[in-house]
């Protein structure tokens, strides 16, 4: 019987679901912390904790890859097949920031598990997403009765995706020789939800931004002077202000050059899904739908390229009312790009349009963090129908398609490496990623562990290079 | 000779001049801040330094006038001279907040002297011109000989003017009767520049407000969420950008109604004023003029209702980026009126305007603070004479004409009081009001000492009701 070898994986993973799920949360302890220049320690930390855990796990192959910004950890375990195909898996061990004052109803690197989810920053985006894989290759083996996995497998888990992935792409060619593959399978992205599995088949690019604006070189009294000179404040808010049109279209010029629009079969794909208009207003922890017009919600946030303001400060900001006009402002923005976009592109784009609309005596400094390219994955790659026999194995339920909305460095690995990506995520979309109480279900996460398991053995049996 | 009692005035001051700064050094290290509910307790101590300094001054009644807010200091010096008309001074011992890190050079509460000015939060606005009567009405005695003014003399000074003057009306329709006078002198306004003294002639009125905008519950991912949902910090940039139209005239329907336009013959007065463009973009710290079209900067400044953004703050803020949906944002605006726009009325077109622009999913709140109403002096009224006489005996030079920009509670004195409202004003545009290392130049407040001085006789020469 074909469930005989799904018991035994299930069996192992029951056996050893509580130690997993406390390394999990030793890990999530670290706080990885990207963007916070004062974390760069705590990242450190976090790869050498994950190279160890690998090593534990069985890898023989386990090392942190320094760059020239965070580390990254890379993994290896060798099938002993001749001509097993090679998939490298794709995480990332860094984190969003994270305080308790940003509203967590617990501290975000104190992790703690009720009502079946672990919470913690990083919990699904992405350690748990990355850590499913250790106690999944286990499984694969301990039910196959295997030495080594069914592929060849390549774990390489980077430290700077939540901060753009600058370091990324040139790690990703100094080691092309140790990377070299036949399809990477990304674990950075979400289903549909806790009851309809799905196969992400896209994510979208993304470059972002922060534009200071400099008027008086001084806070001055806007009695005195106000209403005579530019304020930096304003022209911020006339910057972010003009981003969007009134069908809430991006106005900058060139923005949407190459766009691959949506073809007709892709949107009734999309309309398939069983989207349902208020648990998605919950899952966003929003009143209202508003997007770009002629689009259904689901071809905003995953087949349409965006502009959203992250951040705005200017002026005073502490209790009550001053009467002033300020010397600076600053706009955080970032771009969400599709297939046929480019960041470089899209960047000089954004430039030339922030430069053309100021006036005199307002200065401007604008400074792009990393770009991440949008990526596509074909539908028709036979590991694609691997990832999906796996996953219904695991669910025991039909596999849909998705796209994903947000960004990762997906497409630095399909141009770099020249091969296909994959992607298989089990979090799901009120997880909370970058937001506050970050989770993840338990459940969910031990799918991903079972998915894991059947994977690498439906691979070896099915996919010959 | 007319130049002898003059000459007295003047050596009783060179005499007292050392003390005098002394005191005025020690009242600037009270920082009474009246925006910060944490200074309450420095603007009570403020009132009663400022109580006990009149009274060793000499004036007979010297008390603490609490409110339902901060407390104001009110004193009165009757003249034995009947018939003696009743003046009352106006200014005010609260202060703008300040920090050092804001960018002071020294700190902002311990008064250095430096080149000849006093440096210091307060130092200009409002208690070094305060303070300039303390010794103005010694002066006076001194050179006359006399026991008593030659004007019956109040002095009124208010503790909340920095926060648009709430309870300030209330205290003049209560105390009304003590308050009774001829006419107010605001000691609380400035001259055209150290070399060109001026009489004012109106300030403007101010409302303003916080604006604060909800979207999701918490922050969002952008990447599953943006350019699905509205946006609060888009949302508060559009809201701040269609404050102006191109031609930078403010949007607001309903703003400028009651406006009372300039004349040509005002036109023609501002504009024999040695404006100098460099030098006025140099007081202000500001690179470049930007305006209303179609009037001239002094104009803009002191005869144009304005709409200003004094603060912004949304979304993320910290190091690098972070790629969220935020869930609010915060507009504080400010809204320089002119005579015949009544602030209530500019409060409800605000409200109904911003009610009117934010899109579902976006919950709004709207904080008025005090309003302060707009104020023109009559030109012919008889004090205004005496105030330029005594000006021009102190300066020895001719006294031209301004209006002020800046806002205070001069309209509610006019209102309550029903009496003529006159300017009396030493500070200059370089003396850095709300901003960073305010200061006061040290010759022009003994100018102002002087011009107090003469005043008093001067109105009781001339002026009988």
């Amino acid at each position: 019987m074909s469930t005989e070898p799904d018991a035994v994986v299930r069996a192992y993973i029951d056996a050893h679901r509580a130690a997993f799920l406390d390394d999990l949360a030793e890990w999530l302890r670290i706080p990885s912390v990207s963007a916070d220049p004062e974390r760069a320690g705590d990242v450190a930390r976090s790869a050498e904790w994950l190279a160890a855990e690998l090593s534990a796990t069985g890898f023989p192959v386990a090392e942190v890859w320094p760059t020239e910004g965070l580390p990254a950890v890379y993994a290896e375990w060798p099938s002993a097949d001749p001509g097993a195909p090679t998939v490298l898996v794709y995480g990332h061990h860094d984190v969003q920031p994270a305080a308790r004052a940003d509203g967590w109803d617990t501290e975000p690197f104190e992790p703690v598990v009720r009502d079946g989810r672990m919470y913690g920053r990083g919990a699904a985006d992405d350690k748990g997403q990355v850590f499913f894989h250790t106690l999944g290759v286990r499984a694969h083996l301990a039910a196959t009765g295997r030495d080594t996995p069914a592929v060849n497998l390549k774990l390489l888990i980077e430290g700077e995706e939540e901060s753009g992935s600058p370091h990324f792409a040139a790690l990703l060619r100094e080691r092309a020789d140790r990377l070299a593959c036949d399809a990477v399978i990304v674990s950075d992205t979400g289903m549909w939800d806790e009851r309809t599995p799905t196969v992400c088949t896209g994510m979208r690019g993304l470059t972002d931004c922060q534009i200071d604006l400099y008027g008086p070189d001084q806070d001055i009294h806007s009695g005195s002077f106000g209403g005579a000179v530019p304020n930096p404040a304003t022209e911020a808010a006339r910057l972010a202000a003009a981003l969007h049109d009134e069908d809430r279209r991006v106005t900058v010029p060139g923005f949407y050059d190459g766009v691959i629009e949506l073809t007709d079969r892709e949107r009734a794909l999309f309309a398939e899904l069983p989207f349902d208009e208020a648990a998605w207003l919950r899952a966003a922890k929003s009143h209202a739908l508003l997007g770009e017009a002629g689009y259904r919600t689901l071809e905003r946030v995953w087949a349409r390229p965006t502009a959203e303001v992250n951040g705005v400060v200017g002026g005073y900001t502490g209790p009550g009312g001053k009467t002033i006009v300020p010397s600076s402002a600053q706009l955080k923005l970032s771009f969400r790009l599709v297939a046929g976009q480019d960041p470089a592109a899209v960047e000089r784009a954004v430039r030339a349009w922030v430069a053309g609309r100021l006036p005199d005596g307002i200065r401007h400094e604008i400074t792009f963090w990393g770009a991440t390219r949008p990526c596509l994955t074909p539908l028709d790659h036979p590991a694609l129908q691997s990832v999906v026999r796996s996953m219904g194995r695991a669910f025991q339920s039909k596999i849909l398609f998705t796209r994903e909305g947000g960004s990762g460095p997906a497409a630095d690995l399909q141009d770099v490496l020249e091969v296909p990506v994959l992607f298989l995520g089990i979090s799901v979309p009120s997880d909370g990623w970058h937001s506050v109480n970050e989770k993840v279900e338990l459940d969910l996460l031990l799918k991903g562990v079972e998915t894991a398991a059947y994977l690498w053995g439906d691979l070896g049996e099915h996919w010959h290079r």
